[in-house]
């Protein structure tokens, strides 16, 4: 395979990542009540997703890269996403905030992958609206990591209390 | 459950996570045949691997908490890392070491979660060998996130030479 044809079906990868992102976002988001700041969050992400589409989107097409394909590489980019996003299924915040700071970090070393990608086609539009994503991804991981600490006494604090709801 | 019972459960998951990255670096190392950098940089890993087993299990002695009860908890925590940890079995290089740092990250936000958990209760050696483990994720985790873009751009070439093996 040509470097452009891999970096080509890595665009198409990326395009399923951030549609999977969304859809179990949207599903932890939706289950939150006792965690409102990380709820918040969340829900700033989901429309920084949903740009971040936008963005892949513009970029297949000045690549020429058909959308109708997105059909069948979904299979292949679930199969490696869902492998972390499965971990969202669970109703337990603390892991609900590792697995998005997984996620986060999966989200990043694609970007970082192909960026080098980018890089050796010669593609500079690609580099700078690769680069644009990953510090969104970035600033959200970062986020979780400052967090998560906090989100773990908080559960030990509520999981303590008979009768108070801690997982959710 | 009190702060101490979720502390001592998660001690156990920690425990159980590095022996399934043992496992993974161990099959990732022993796959690679092209790569020679990034194999002996797991190797090192797999190393600070089974240190890490033996500060942990020191620390779980110190609790009292039962080694046999292991295999129980082994199940659980499986589920969990499995989820990241499947995929390794892809023989493709830029995934497995997308996957390795993703896999590290997620041992990087266990352990974060975890010294929230023996701060709040008060197991300040637990604090110490925990940030300790922490570091060494830390190190591996930014070692590839370095180096994916060179091994990327190597595939690639390697990719588009005919009869060059470019996924191991």
């Amino acid at each position: 395979m040509t470097p452009e044809e891999n970096y080509h079906d890595w665009l198409r990868d990326a395009h399923a990542m951030e549609q999977q992102a969304e859809s179990m976002l949207s599903k932890m988001a939706g289950r939150l009540e006792h965690y409102p700041e990380l709820e918040t969050r969340i829900k700033q992400h989901i429309d920084e997703t949903k740009q971040q589409q936008v963005w892949l989107n513009e970029l297949l097409d000045r690549h020429g890269i058909d959308n109708s394909s997105f059909k069948d590489v979904m299979g292949k980019a679930s199969a490696f996403g869902q492998a972390v996003g499965g971990m969202f299924t669970s109703d337990e915040v603390v892991k609900g905030a590792i697995s998005g700071y997984v996620f986060e970090n999966f989200e990043i070393a694609s970007y970082t992958s192909l960026i080098g990608a980018a890089e050796q086609v010669g593609d500079a539009e690609g580099v700078r609206i690769l680069t644009q994503i990953r510090e969104q991804e970035i600033a959200m991981a970062e986020w979780l990591y400052q967090h998560l600490p906090n989100v773990t006494q908080q559960f030990l604090l509520r999981s303590a209390e008979p009768g108070v709801e801690a997982k959710k």
